[in-house]
């Protein structure tokens, strides 16, 4: 049975990066590292999602104030993944302009199933011109700047987070958890997302609206 | 101007080990260390909390879920802290039974002006004799344990942190952000707290009572 859902498991990479806001990638993989598929079996099962930390190199990452955490994998071990998704924070303003990034980001986009950003993640998957045509949202202070740089993306401002076919973007910070939760709920309904949040002891997100006045 | 701030820095310790529930401490990481006595000034000012992890050794942490961090400092070289915040996790059912860390958190209890805990780490704090006499609370799952196990403790059910003087425990997982706002609060006004809630998109807990329903 162990071995069934193991199998199973979606493999979820989180890009992480010097300057990376923590939680950014630190509500994703809560969210989805305690998922379980029966509640009642929490403690003896896995989560249907196996969630690593992919970075540039192997060398131990500086989070935004200051937290050294240690990657999975680097660029040329990252194993296949089914969901990729990229963080935010201070870190992206020169990544979104390195084309390894870019080069990177764009060959996982055509190998994942569901591409995901956190926050000003969204600004790398736009710089990777990932997002054009697409309906998308960042971190509140960075959606005239997207606006701004790249014309052919469909910002949205009004909501926590936005799907658009296999493409989700979610907006600031904590928004990640939301947008996780909604993972959960793509892939396995709502009632698995919603004892989720319960274990977390989380707010649901009732009505994907943004959860603060811009 | 920013020594002068620098100065002024409370130093707050997260004490980390093995097993813990990553959100646990990343939530009231990214809160303390975000929180900007003036967001005018945001990118050009230090957070007003100095935030280090802490654990028994210098070896890495495996998290729950398995996300590998170096912490700071070990027991011994910890340094004077402001703060002490104990998460919790599945790491904490062995450590309340250590007397390494029972003695490591009831020395710094005498030191800090503030000792508080997420979750499961009330238990610690429990086993330590340090909540007896106090109101305090849990994560939901473990409330009745609490009970059972520490009758001195004043469980509280249906809050969402509990302050009894200079402790202050918090509900399971996610909760420990909204106890992380609290104390920007009880240090720095509401405006502060409400302005670092909004800057991580975070819905601010208007009223304190338990997110869930147990």
């Amino acid at each position: 049975m162990l071995k069934k859902r193991r199998f199973m498991q979606k493999v979820v990479g989180i890009f992480v990066f010097d300057d990376i806001e923590v939680l950014d990638f630190c509500g994703p993989f809560e969210v989805l590292s305690v998922t379980r598929l029966d509640e009642s079996k929490r403690l003896e099962s896995l989560s249907p999602f196996d969630v690593k930390l992919v970075a540039m190199t192997k060398d131990v990452i500086f989070t935004k104030g200051n937290m050294k955490i240690i990657p999975d994998f680097d660029f040329k071990t990252c194993p296949k993944l089914d969901i990729l998704i990229v963080p935010g924070g201070m870190g992206t303003r020169k990544l979104m302009y390195d084309e390894r990034v870019l080069d990177f980001i764009s060959k996982k986009a055509n190998e994942v199933e569901l591409l995901t950003s956190v926050c000003t993640g969204s600004l790398i998957l736009a710089s990777a011109k990932l997002l054009d045509g697409v309906n998308a949202t960042t971190h509140w202070k960075s959606l005239q700047r997207m606006e701004d740089e790249f014309k052919n993306v469909k910002v949205c401002k009004d909501k926590h987070y936005v799907e658009d076919g296999n493409i989700i973007s979610s907006a600031g910070i904590s928004a990640g958890i939301d947008m996780a939760l909604y993972i959960v709920k793509r892939y396995f309904g709502e009632n698995v997302s919603r004892a989720t949040a319960k274990h977390m002891e989380y707010p649901y997100l009732e009505e994907n609206k943004r959860r603060i006045e811009i």
